[in-house]
Order: structure tokens, then sequence, then C-alpha cells
């Protein structure tokens, strides 16, 4: 069946007032479609399927709603209803939540909390941004040093319900040092009397609270980690971060680098939600600065006045050819670099290695690119030898220059500790016109001897 | 200690002839990590450690070194090392490192694996690059309906150890078609005598093998999956895909996207792997393409010879100004559209929601940045009131079109089902730049009066 068919299938129970049916199909889908269902309901039906929710999944599907939907919900239902579903969701999910939320919501949220789960959540609000310890988990499945395979798998079954992951087991001394990892599937294969330091792993890959997310997630990628665990600064275990979670960083750090790369400032907002204000705010910064910076380039040519109003119209015509090839060679270049550094397959040492092979590159597209540009301006344009050799030969060097310069930036920034997604199109657009410019006037000036 | 310190030390054990000291200390570190020390070897070196590894983890080794590594390895291994090596990998790890060897290393390999194994291992090679069929692993947990939680447990204790992954158990009817997944979680907290079609999960996500990778990258990130399972067109089980290949799939496509954002022909060779001639090759069509777009913007200056031959200096030094920060804003919104679009934030349909958003955000922007260009060209330049209106209107104006550019192209790209990173900066900077000086001459036209 359709996703659209399902929907208003869903959408006739409800409005038929067939509540019991109703609940019954919701069980069919999976929290993550009832929370999509949700999403295309006004509040007040809203509230009204939510309530119909089978008790066990509306803390998932809650989870998964967007938080324009959770505000609304949690702005209509009672302080007793707040209360169950907090205490039934993951606490990482309601950290999430309550970064989103106005502050006026998300006092009254923990009002309805008990003391130790506030205590919990007021910690985990204060970790940084982006930082391991505000995405990790707290639910994770440990158990001490020295109990056997059986006694685990019991410790399993008694607490595993509440678990965010019972894959990966974690073992901890008395003073809860992180000391190795079990996965379930060893466990089930193994003898109920071994004890589990004799077959845990303890060669494990471990984040602290402070770490970035981008190291988090490029650690679970090389490792193949199901989850990874978080120490506090003592390598005491303070929570995991699992795979799933992983795969969202993931997501969000290229959007910051391809934002980045566009000379935006990042957000994490989704666009149609966002104000066009905060849109502008968001876009002005960098389009002013790159405006002063193309001052350098109307310098250059005002400079040059003389040539350009005595000699061949055809030279002013190729600037924009000169301007943009030159920018697209640049950033070209700087893509691949700023993908290799943020993938870790290159590195600032690499610069020299990197140099040689863009100059060979260079060599062979400026070749192929001038000589087209040459009988192009020569036939086409009817411009006289001298002329389409000028733009030919400036063609070249501007090649050349561009990706030198297109490698060399990112690779710099990264040695300075500065994010290398900056040093991307708008930016080496702008340095590349300026040195193409100047090149191409400095030939004229020699070739056409004017 | 550092992986450096790490790095030496088991060069010193390697170079010293103390084998057994080195086996013990490789027994220390993850299959990925012995990996990454194989690959600072030289060719003999890397033989000798490689028969050092402990026989249970050298294929696990073997799937994380590079393709060269891997290929030198092979070559000089003999026949029956060859078939233990094949043996001992899973299948799609031999198949992923079998796409990347020459033809005659490829034969070699193939025969020394048994007739059923050659058999599936063509059958992968089969399908299309990049669909669901030539990432996913035959290696799964599957059960027949009917079985009860304690038989289930069984067969995963006697075949368990084979497989990929346990933690998602397949159950499947005797014609091997698709009927639930059980989580192992599940099944620990379950009774033994229970059938676990009671407790399966029949709301299950699966792709086909032809499905795209970024379709199984979606709906595994969409449902938080652990695991996929792959069907064939008669619904019947075939494979599953694993969160950690996805977790790769997701990177690849982000780095085509950049690749193709910067006008580059996507490959997934490493940069520091590909030959000159080969990196040239990718970049050369795209900027000829878009040198042969510059045509058009030339003869657009050609046709305002005599205005810019006239007229103040001013008019021609502005030309890279306003170039540039047209091609910039058009590329900021089309990476917020090409982005939200792949990330599925945002459909063709939403294109006046959109249109009518950017054209508010371009009121802004454009109003900042003309007021600005107008102050400068004014008493920066001195050119007086006439020509600094004509930059700054014409500035406002480019704004406003370039973010209808940036906003439709890509939206339109997705409607005809051509790939909406194709229309990122290069070409819109390449159509904006037209657009814009259109502008900017028939605005000097009409106010200059030339």
């Amino acid at each position: 069946m359709e996703w659209s068919q399902i929907l208003e299938r869903l959408q006739n129970l409800l409005d038929s007032g067939h509540h019991s049916e109703l609940r019954g199909a919701l069980k069919m889908l999976s929290p993550v479609d009832i929370a999509q269902f949700l999403e295309t309901l006004n509040p007040e039906k809203l509230l009204l399927a939510f309530r119909i929710l089978p008790k066990d999944i509306s803390a998932d599907v809650f989870s998964y709603m967007s938080s324009e939907t959770k505000q609304t919900l949690i702005e209509s239902i009672g302080d007793n209803e707040i209360r169950s579903l907090i205490n039934d969701m993951f606490l990482d999910d309601t950290v999430d939540f309550l970064e989103e939320l106005p502050a006026g919501v998300v006092k009254r949220v923990l009002q309805n909390t008990d003391i130790n789960t506030r205590n919990l959540i007021n910690q985990f609000l204060q970790y940084p941004d982006n930082s391991a310890g505000s995405i990790m988990t707290i639910e994770y499945m440990e158990v001490h040093s020295g109990m056997t395979v059986g006694q685990t798998m019991e410790e399993i079954r008694r607490v595993g319900f509440d678990k965010e992951t019972i894959y990966t087991i974690y073992v901890i001394d008395n003073e809860r040092h992180l000391m190795g990892t079990v996965a379930l599937r060893k466990l089930i294969l193994c003898q109920e009397g071994i004890v589990i330091d004799t077959i845990m792993d303890t060669a494990i890959a471990s984040v602290t609270t402070t770490d970035d997310q981008e190291t988090v997630a490029s650690l679970v990628r090389k490792y193949d980690l199901l989850a990874i665990p978080v120490v506090d600064k003592e390598n005491r275990l303070v929570g995991i971060i699992t795979a799933d979670d992983i795969m969202d960083v993931i997501q969000e750090e290229n959007t910051e680098d391809f934002e980045k790369m566009a000379a935006l400032t990042p957000s994490e907002d989704s666009y149609l939600h966002t104000s066009p204000f905060k849109l502008a705010v968001n876009r002005i910064p960098w389009l002013l600065l790159l405006s002063i910076a193309a001052i350098f380039t109307g310098m250059i040519i005002t400079n040059f006045e003389d040539l350009l109003q005595h000699v061949d119209i055809v030279l002013t015509a190729c600037i924009p050819m000169l301007m943009d090839t030159g920018g697209n060679c640049g950033a070209q270049v700087s893509t691949l670099i700023i993908r290799g550094l943020a993938l870790n397959e290159l590195q600032p040492k690499d610069i020299l290695k990197i140099l040689w092979k863009e100059f060979r590159v260079a060599l062979i597209v400026g070749g192929v690119l001038s000589v087209f540009t040459f009988l192009r301006v020569m036939f086409l344009n009817q411009a006289g030898m001298a002329v389409s050799l000028v733009v030919a030969l400036s063609l070249y060097m501007t090649v050349i220059i561009a990706k030198a310069i297109g490698c060399c930036l990112p690779l710099l920034a990264k040695k300075i500790h500065l994010d290398p997604a900056l040093m991307a199109s708008p930016l080496i657009t702008t340095i590349v016109d300026a040195a193409s410019l100047t090149i191409y006037f400095s030939i004229a000036t020699a070739i056409l001897k004017v």
C-alpha cells in the first residue's frame, strides 16, 4: 500500500471516531511512520491521536516528531502525561528535545521530572554544543569485572529492557573505570561459567565528554562500531553513543561543510522553518566580506584603463571567461582537498606531493583549454593573432595559479587550525580573480606593447 | 601510547625477528590498526608480517587494507593461502576487493575458490554499481516461521559465529519470503517456548537488489536500523546491509555531491593514488562546457562596446564585483536547496514557498549590499551620483535574479530526474553572469543615456 493511502485510511479512522480500530492500525506501523502521520494533523486531532497511541510506544513516537509538533503537544497535555512521557523516554532524546524548546516550556517539563532525572538533564544541558557529552546516552549495559558469562546474561535479562542497546556490554571496575567491552554475540556463543574478563576486548576506542562529535563519528566509522563508550577525565564510564545517532552526526557535519563552502553561516534549523530575516543574516557577512575583497579586482582594472579603452573590446569581453575558468579550476582542487582533509585521507604534510600533482594536472587542463580558447578567439571573434595569444597564454597561467591557490589555502587553513571548508569556491574565486586579471593585463601590456 | 610509538615498536619487533613477540603485540590491536601498520611496510616485510598474524584475524585484517596493499599481498602469497583467506572472508568484502583488482589477479583468486562461492561471487559482480545487491552481505541469520524462541537461540548458537550480525534475525517462510524480523534483545528477554511469529516485527523496511544505495542509506537513517534486509523481485530474502557499511555509503554519496557541485566528474579513487592524467580527465569536460557558456557573457560585453569605452572606467571596474556577488548569492541558495533535496527535507512541489521566501531574503540581502556599494562607489571611487546609482541598482537586481535562479534550477533538475547537485555554483555562476551583465548594461544605458 502507498504511504498516501495509509495516511488517508488513518485519517478516516480518526475522523469517524473509530478509536480502537485506529489504535489497531497504528500498531501495524513503526514509530517513525506514526510520528510522520501525527505531523500532518492539526493541534486538536494531534492530541486526540497521541492519546489513542498504545502506552508502550508513545514515548518512542514522541522522540521522532519535529520540535514544533513536540512543543504543540507538550503545551496541550497535562502534568501527569508529561511526567509519564519523560519517564518513558531515553535521557538523550529528552535532552535533545529540551534544547529546542522555549525556556518557559522547559521549566514546566523539568518541574514534572523527579529530582534525579532533573539533575541529570541539567548536567547534560551543560555539555558544549556538538560535544560527545551532549549526544551520549546513559542507558547502556554495564557489568562489573569478575562476573561470569552466566551472571552477565542474568543481569542483561534483569535490566536490559531499559537500555538503548544491549549488544555491547561494558565491563567496569569498582571505581567505574572502563576495563573492556564484550559483544553480546560472544556472550551467547560462550560457556556460562567463563569469567568475562577473559573474553572481553581491551583494545577499545573511547572518547571523552568534551570531544567533538566529528571525532566521535570518524572513530565509529574507522572501527565499524555499533556504539562507542564515553568516559570522563578520570577514564570513568559515563555514557555511550550509538551508531544511529552517529549517522545523524555524519549528515549534520556534511551539511555544515556544504554550507561553509557556499559562504553561508552554518545553521541547524530546517530551511522551510527559518525566517527570511534569519536566512539573510546567515548570508550577508560573507557576501559583504567578499564584495570588499572585490574592490581590489576593481582597482586592478582601473589601473589598466588605457589598455582596455584603446585596444580591441575582445580583451574586455574575455574577462568573464577568464575569471570564471580560474574560479572553477580553483574550486575543483579546493573541494578535493577539503574533502580529503575531512575524511582524513590527506594531511597538511602532503602539500609538496599535492602541489606537484596539481602542477602536472594544470599543464594538461590548461593546455586543452587554452588551445580551444586560442582557436575560438582567433576564428570566432576574429581578434587577430596577438590578442588571441594574449588570451590563451593568460588562461594557461591562470589555470596553473588557480590550482596552486586552490590546494594551498585549505592545507594552510588546516595547519593553523582553521576550518579548511572556509577556503572554498567563494573565497578562492575572489583571490583567483585578482591573480588572473593581473596576469592578463601584464601579458597584454607585454605582447601588445600598449 | 601514541600511535607513532606503537608503530615504532611493532617495526622494531619485526626487524629484529622476534616473531612470536610480534604476534603477541598484534593481538593487542584491533584489525583496523593492524591493517594500518601493514600499510607502512615494504612488500617483503608486509608478507612476513601478514604470515605472522593469528590465523583467526588475518581475513579481517585483510579486509581493512587498501586495494593496492591487497593486490601486492595476493600477488606474493601461494594458492593455498588465497584459498583459506577467501574462505575466512565475508562474501561482501571479497566482492568489494575483487572489484578493485586487475582481471588477471581476479582470475587467479576465483580459481582458488570452491564452485559455490565462485558462482555467488559472479552473481554479485553482476549487480549494478552502487546498487543494494552490490553492497549486501549474505551472511545473515535466518530462521523459519513457526520456530520457538528456544529453537531460534539454539540455531543462533549453532551457525551464528559465521554471520556478519546476529542482532537482527530474519524470519522466512518455506518459499524464503521475508515474513518479519526479531531483535536479539527481544529473544533474550522472552520465554523459550514462545513461537517467534508472535513476537516478530512485521512493519519492516526492506529494499530490492537493484535499489540505489542512496535509497538504502536514507531508509536506514530514517528508521534507525542496525541492518536492512534485501529481497529479490519475488520478495525472497537474499541478503542484508549492515549499518557500518551504510556509514561508508553516506560518506561516499556526500563526496559524490561535493565533487559534482564543484564541476568534477565523481571518482571513487583516492586523490593521492590517482594519476594527474586521470584527474585532468575528470575536470576538463565541465571546464570546457562552462568556458563555452562564457562566450555568451563575452558577446554581451562586446555588444555594449560603446558604453564601456566612453563612460567612466568604474563601470568596467565593477564588473568582477557584480559577477562574483551574483555568483555567490546564487551558490548560497542552490547549496541549501541541493542539500535539502538530498536529505528529503525539500520537494520540487515546495517551489512557490521557496521562491517567496528567497524573494524576501533577496530584498534584505540586496538592500544591505547595494547601500554599502553605493556609498563605496560614490565616495571611494568618486564616481558621481549617476554611475553609483547604476552600480547599486544593478547589484540589487542581480541579487534578486541570482536567488531566483539558484533556487529554481536544482528544483527543476530534481523534477526532470537529473541530479540537483549538477545545478551548483559553477553552472549557476555562469548563468547569473550573463543575467547580471545584461541587467547592468541595460540600467547603465537607461540612466546614463549613452
